[in-house]
């Protein structure tokens, strides 16, 4: 059962990144009964969509644009959201880190806006699945929405949680943390990691990663590793290539730890 | 069918990463009628590891080790190889950029040792396929020892294949090429690629990713795209905190493209 | 004779660097006829400037600034230019790695807006001498006012010059190149740089280097290295210090050669 | 008076840096009385540099070597050391964001092994002066090894001093600290330092830059602002250019802050 199989003709209900020529981007869902306003020249029908392919390209007159399957990377950063962005780097990243595949059963601490929890259940689907907990039932409500748009919500389960409440699973394969103090939570992360697995942690200052690097150090956390991921574009164009002048230089510290058998 | 569950007790032909507390790590299968030399200290028995679980510390004395069931970066990292290294880092924003997943149908042009090929693996299980070609049948069976070992060799149809021969599917999810010559194979990618989706060079000068996005901009491809992916060690210590002195700063850039419907 | 000495008390004529407390900068000549038209609020009668000194504050109501003797840095990131810019970080490396100090004397090929004109200036002076050649007239006007704001005029000999032509001084210490074709200077570079010293090359793309690499190695040039500086802003905050989100990630490789005895 | 006039005949005294065609370099001084002892054949009599340019090569048959004149940057890797190196990048960024130059008054605090002390001596020559405080006798003589290597001495006065003892000048035209806990050092680098101009501090870890900048907000310093200075290498060769795969990731942050009028 391949639920995640991907198609090429566009259908009602479908998302679809339009990309047009001057590199903007908009992520819509096709809804027969709806235009779309792009910011240059005539509204899109909607139901024009439906029958085409991804891949496809729109000639608009003055703008042309392809019509593409979005990515999870797509879905990561056209989430709504009303808290801090999490970039496809970092929640590339920390998939490779844990360890995450098909199948494993994570929790994520800080549901937020959910853009990670869109990446861990991409990662997870179709077997595993995502817990995550937010104490905020507003931000759970804005990631359903997020993750459904994905279709990715049948992999995750929300739960609303006020701090140092335990965690109601065990043996969890990984634990990706995204809250201001995550020392609060070591106890609680112990008890629902399986032993030999790793938790991350994301936070973007110096102060926080020092802080809890101590927290796991003295709850008997092995392997505390940090580091921080930077991307820099590079412009390859013939006889002048060169990186791109302006990058994104800090977004989070990453920090990992394995849970040994106590 | 969760094909990839993971497990917490050790068995016969398990995979098992010993990591000694000076950091020194060993990636070993259990083998019950085999000894395992480590660094310090006297040889382990390796039945003496069946029945321990994953997370469990060994006491050698002098020395303390963990033991770990490896994740995809380890065994990447651990791969017995005669070419050129592919980086976790790299293989992570690879999977991200291309929108790789459970499911998915892949061709990876430049088998090499397969590191690149386990994290394709890994990532496609259980329903998807990657299929990978290599001009070297040695390469193939390099590579065919380093997924049997990660248990994903069932993921992976390996191909031997001169240059310039078409691949034998088409309509494929994403196309990964690590080969010195990259411009060569362009028709190729676009004839097996399905609409919409993404092909990705790795090569590690600014000669060659210059000349590839000039061969996939000729031919048609858009979204042309090229990046280098830069991991920094911080040391997070209570009241000394820093990055870490030395990294490595350069290993392969990472070049994608979109192919449009033509 | 100091001729650089460094004053306190503001008279006529002084360069004033005024910065409000919104970070914002400016850099004004104090001239008694004047008024200065700041960003907020009522313009500056600069003659109220003179009597004031150096670290001064003033209080315009709802802005304040500080007055300060603008350093090299300033003059450089305020230099009028119609040409790219140089940024002091790549600045100071050249001068370090040429060994540019009081008392030499160095040849500048491209003089553009002058920035790096000011750098080399300020380090040789009082008793050494930059000879700077560009193929535009514009360009020297310019450059010769920035370099007059400077008040470091007296050390530069401004040369107008067609490509190909040969230098007019020999035996100097140092070269620094800052034009798009540095390979077609290589041997007058030869012609007029000390045996044992070194020559810097200034160019944005890795094809510009390689190409000037290859003809500074034909032309039996030495220790040929190549290199970029990154600077990345740190925000040292009271328990939430953190590397700044966005910096500048590209501006110009350098690249630089000994001359030996030929 | 050009006292610091470079010069190409090698005589009694005079340094040379020697490097060698495998990219192995040696710092000495000739001595006619001695040999030197070099990593491939037999031993130089250094008598025989006599008369030589900078500039030459000397063949050893198996090797080759180029006598060069040593710069600023040949002293401050090559000098000999007991505490931490200070890197020709962070000098470099020191003396051009100070504003540091010929005829400069400076305060180094922390003399150490006197690397950063060449920098600014080399900087303030032939007119200005250096005055360099450390707690401990050794290194201040060690520094002055280091100084008298580099003819530099003379720009230099050196002084003990127990840590919280004010300096013996005022109105200097800038101060820098190499020293653990600089905090300690702002009141007294207040009194010494003219109004409008910078004090640096360069320390290892966030958690001594977040402290130091604390201690000079709270003491009322202007524009305090933090970073640090990474230099990658590029390797660049026809047909083939790339970063090198390993660097310095970490020496120093950089602190930076200007004293007002108060």
């Amino acid at each position: 059962m391949k639920i995640l199989e991907s198609k090429n003709v566009i259908e009602e209900g479908d998302p679809v990144l339009i990309r047009f020529d001057d590199e903007v981007t908009y992520l819509i869902e096709v809804n027969s009964s709806r235009k779309f306003g792009i910011h240059r020249g005539q509204p899109i029908e909607l139901k024009d969509l439906i029958g085409k392919s991804y891949g496809d390209s729109l000639d608009f007159g003055r703008a042309k644009a392809i019509l593409l399957e979005p990515t999870l990377e797509d879905f990561i950063m056209k989430a709504r959201r009303e808290s801090g962005i999490i970039y496809p780097k970092d929640a590339a990243m920390i998939l490779m880190k844990l360890g995450i595949r098909s199948g494993s059963r994570v929790i994520e601490i800080g549901t937020g806006s959910g853009a990670l929890t869109l990446a861990l259940a991409a990662q997870v689907a179709p077997e595993g699945k995502v817990y995550t907990y937010d104490r905020r039932e507003d931000f759970i409500e804005l990631a359903k929405g997020n993750l459904k748009k994905a279709k990715l919500l049948s992999y995750v389960e929300f739960n609303q949680r006020a701090g140092h409440e335990p965690f109601h699973e065990t043996e969890v394969d990984a634990i990706v943390s995204d809250v201001p103090e995550p020392w609060n939570e070591v106890e609680l992360i112990k008890a629902s990691l399986k032993n030999g697995r790793r938790i991350a942690a994301l936070n973007p200052t110096y102060n926080q990663i020092e802080k809890m690097a101590e927290a796991l150090e003295k709850s008997g956390f092995a392997m505390i590793e940090a580091m921080e991921v930077l991307v820099r574009g590079i412009l390859a164009r013939p006889g002048k290539t060169r990186p791109e002048q302006r990058m994104v230089s800090h977004t989070e510290f990453l920090l990992f730890a394995v849970k040994p058998a106590f």
